[in-house]
């Protein structure tokens, strides 16, 4: 079985209720990796009985650190339209709230299509080094990071910036076919970018990550086990919290996801 | 009284259960514009006796149409933190569901700050002629817009644009001085990309709008109440469902706000 997989299995203990645990395989510093959360979320009201289409967006507050171990999710769609639905999903380990999500999905219906966004011209993944790095948390082992620049801190010690940007080709360890829950998660697998445009470590935490979801499952399949080409970017950094952005394409320029989180930071 | 004061006013009824109304002045094609609802919804949060620091972003449903006249606001502070608080916001009308929201507030600690985003070298605001269009929704007309390119459609007939982006000078009408609600709702000014990249008239609605506040209480007083910059641009456009993403500059340049919507679209 896949860690994403083992991961993302959860009991269902009553209508909406599922009893889930924690991963070793993709845990953080501090806790497990956000995007875990955020598949781990997703995939309790993929798999609830009132589910209507597939997902377009997920927001997931990070309310907490999530200890290891079990914990429950209770996933309700708070409201039901012709071909859109509103869920809101909540993590808790005993009586506290560890993780909220909200999600849209719909049934969507074929229209004009278009993309706004650049697919960036980028060297085959083959063609560029897997991301080597002593201090990785385990959850990057679940994942093939190949940075295209040469963005990502190496000391620490390296001068500043004059942005966070960054490119890199991502898939899952073992490959695996691309679905939902995997997307989720690779929407939250970007380097924080303070680090990128500081050159320094810093403790930071993702507060809030929402991703919107251009694809839908039959794209997706068409992708597969292949690299994604993620895409990331911050806006603005003050006051210990700065934003980033990520796009992720799939191998012949399909905008597949686009997200965006708000991340705590010192220093 | 500011009609916005007026559209943000709403009677405590119990703790955290506020009564709400819709607002004439800010009335849009149907139902009421959506920043309005989210200046609302944040505002019911700001007014707890719960309320931890200042909103540095909010999340919203736009769940269903809301019926021109009264609603219930329920918000709560879902986990309090020592220095974040994570909130869910209901709006209902009878037991229906029609936004909900959710909040992180923060206490803001100085940290080293920066911007990655580029502060557009645009025209004054006063050498801008403002938008004149006769099929406006009454809510447009609570706002100064000044478009600053020739991308917002006129007759709906003219080639389709190969981008969605555009900019423009915002403020509120009449003047006011900014504060986290009318950055909210300014937050969701944007006309829909979709109509300016096709240059058609299409209906669309918003299904859900996140905005990441980069300001605190101090730099929105700095700001007064002169124009903002807005940029806006879209991402995707994929059977049913685009993107949009915005920043919020003040005239100096510091980045105030960033914002995120998946919007509806049909044909």
């Amino acid at each position: 079985m896949h860690p994403l997989d083992e991961a993302i299995a959860m009991q269902p203990v009553a209508p909406g209720v599922y009893a889930a645990n924690t991963h070793p395989g993709y845990a953080n510093a501090v806790g497990p990796f956000g995007g875990i959360t955020a598949a781990q979320l997703l995939n309790a009201a993929l798999l609830h009985d009132e589910r209507l289409g597939e997902p377009v967006s997920q927001t997931v507050h990070f309310a907490a650190p999530i200890a290891d171990g079990p914990f429950r999710i209770e996933a309700r769609p708070v409201r039901t339209n012709r071909s859109t639905q509103h869920w809101l999903i909540n993590a808790l380990q005993g009586d506290k709230l560890v993780a909220m999500a909200t999600a849209v999905f719909a049934i969507r219906r074929q229209t004009w299509s278009g993309t706004d966004a650049k697919f960036p011209d980028a060297p085959s993944p083959e063609s560029v080094a897997a991301m080597e790095w002593d201090k990785r948390p385990e959850f990057t082992h679940r994942y093939d990071l190949r940075y295209i620049d040469d963005s990502l801190p190496k000391t620490f010690t390296e001068p500043e910036r004059d942005n966070g940007a960054s490119q890199l080709w991502v898939r899952d360890v073992p490959e695996r076919p691309l679905d939902f829950p995997a997307l989720a998660s690779i929407c939250d697998v970007f380097f924080p970018r303070v680090m990128i445009r500081r050159q320094r470590w810093l403790p930071i935490g993702t507060v809030t990550l929402t991703s919107y979801f251009h694809a839908d499952s039959h794209m997706l399949g068409r992708v597969g086990n292949r690299h994604l080409l993620g895409v990331a970017r911050a806006q603005a950094y003050r006051d210990g919290f700065f934003d980033q952005s990520a796009e992720v394409w799939s191998p012949e320029g399909e905008l597949l996801a686009t997200s965006h989180q708000l991340v705590y930071f010192k220093g």
